[in-house]
């Protein structure tokens, strides 16, 4: 059978089939959202393109909040709905899932994944194998792979995390919080987690450093940061790493991923680097006071799997079957 | 089959056997921790009074980190062992379970459970019918309880989520952050949302209102908040349940439960007058920017029931069994 796996991201949306459970390398593709109206012209093209005639299922990953009957991008204006995309497709199946959710499922076969170990484990896990992943981008999120519990199919987690309270401790970050919070009342995980966040991040380095802003992009802080050569986006990146470290670390409080914390997500990619030299991440993961022993039993790595979240899709069509059989 | 349930609090462990399924009235009891060396003792102290030699199986819900060879009480200095229960019990299905993932296992049966209306969803929910406890008492943690979604059994996740960094936010919570955070270098969400977090609340509410500290108690301080007759309790329960909707909602971002929020914990009783007659729980609940529709979508119950943990363990007792079968 033939099956559509697709990936909305915030600039390209990647297509694929899968063809005896695996995805095919030729029918990979890719198309820039902004030449298309809404996801379904982007599908008729891909539709087209490949030749692509009639489908028996389809598992469609984005950036948003996704229910059994369609999805909508967080980012962008399109809405898509499950009745459209069976009227194109003649698909039967057709499920729908939050990006981090797609990574989620991608963990069921984390073996099979490109990946490169931040920090490990300097105890022994307490048992279970409940797999986390989370990452920054345009926006931040994360999602729990809990493995099968009682010989049943595993459960995959979706989640809302980027929009919960940003935590920030001490007078610095207090500060902080003050200019992400200005003229929106709060200041969401995101707001610091994302790019425009190490934006938001530099910027106010640079006002207390008194070095100036240059509105420099997320991609050039990052690069700037990693190559020593500027002082006020090292600064930033570091604030930035030890946030992410925090929230790592109280979404593993909350996940208890004792079979692995994945982490993804271009801005994240960017900054690896300095996660791994400079130790900030996993201090700031393990500074759970008493639970630093809890902390000490999970290991992290950075996911560098541009599939993934097709090869999620993949996965969700085998479990769904697999429950179904 | 006779299984023996049990559920160790902080200062109780309360005992009960289960037959042909369900809860058996005639084996309920509960006794003092204090008058026991370890769990073991208790154990035994209920097996002698209730005149029961062998058991088929076990499930123990406790305040602690469980794995499945046992597990450690978090405020009480009593290690429980997978092989002694089973030398003890003949018991050859052993469980254990956090006590918040026993609650999760109860809502299974929610129908069954005695709660009450705190707020209700404005409108309809996108789907999904996962539902979260969450609750202050001696400490605070949550669960979620996601159903069954491939036609699988159902899966409840574990959380410490009480370890988890307390988001505070504006110049008044960050003098509230230093002050719960002075050393300790940092404050949990436990650390506010606790009886002994009501306290500290309390106090540092005098220290603003410069009337004093009695060092009252968390009951003293919830009862002279909900019937009026304190200011300063008035202002900690309300600080204090401004802080319970935030960190609900955050924690409604993370497991989606779609079909409902159960509040629990003796603080969280004691305090739940004011949660319905001030409108602050749903409203800190709801603050969060443009998912504040997201959150619209969402409904929240006291749960009152005082064995729903012990019928917790019952549920887990059904599941494990079904999907063995």
């Amino acid at each position: 059978m033939t099956a559509l796996v697709c990936d909305i991201g915030g600039t390209n949306t990647r297509f694929g089939l899968v063809e005896d459970g695996r995805l095919a390398a030729a029918g990979m593709a890719s198309f820039a959202n902004d030449g298309f109206d809404g996801f379904e012209a982007a599908l008729a093209a891909y539709l087209d393109q490949t030749g692509t005639r009639r489908l028996e299922a389809c598992c469609i990953a984005l950036a948003g909040i996704a229910t059994p009957e369609g999805a909508e991008l967080t980012n962008r204006d399109w809405t898509i709905r499950r009745a459209s995309i069976a009227a194109m497709t003649g698909a039967r199946e057709i499920g729908f899932l939050n990006d981090f959710e797609a990574l989620g499922f991608a963990l069921l076969g984390v073996d099979r994944l490109e990946t490169a170990p931040l920090f490990s484990a300097v105890a022994p896990s307490p048992g279970g194998g409940t797999r986390m992943v989370l990452g920054a981008g345009t926006g931040f999120n994360a999602a729990a792979c809990y493995p099968a519990r009682f010989g049943a199919v595993p459960h995959v987690a979706a989640a809302e995390c980027g929009h919960t309270t940003l935590a920030l401790e001490g007078e610095a970050e207090f500060s902080l919080q003050r200019k992400l919070a200005a003229g929106r009342g709060r200041a969401s995980i995101e707001r610091a987690l994302s790019g425009n966040g190490l934006c938001e991040i530099h910027e106010w380095v640079c006002e207390r450093s008194g070095r100036g802003t240059e509105g420099r992009s997320a991609a050039e802080i990052a690069a700037l940061a990693v190559s020593g050569a500027d002082p006020d986006c090292v600064a930033a990146a570091e604030q930035f790493v030890r946030l992410l470290g925090r929230v790592a670390g109280d979404l593993a409080l909350t996940f208890l991923p004792a079979g692995g914390i994945y982490i993804a997500g271009g801005v994240c990619r960017a900054l690896a680097p300095l996660m791994v030299s400079t130790g900030t991440l996993h201090e700031a993961f393990r500074a759970k006071g008493r639970m630093t022993p809890l902390m000490d039993t999970f290991s992290a790595s950075l996911l560098l799997d541009d599939l993934a979240a097709l090869g999620g899709c993949v996965e969700w069509l085998r479990v769904s079957r697999l429950a179904d059989g």
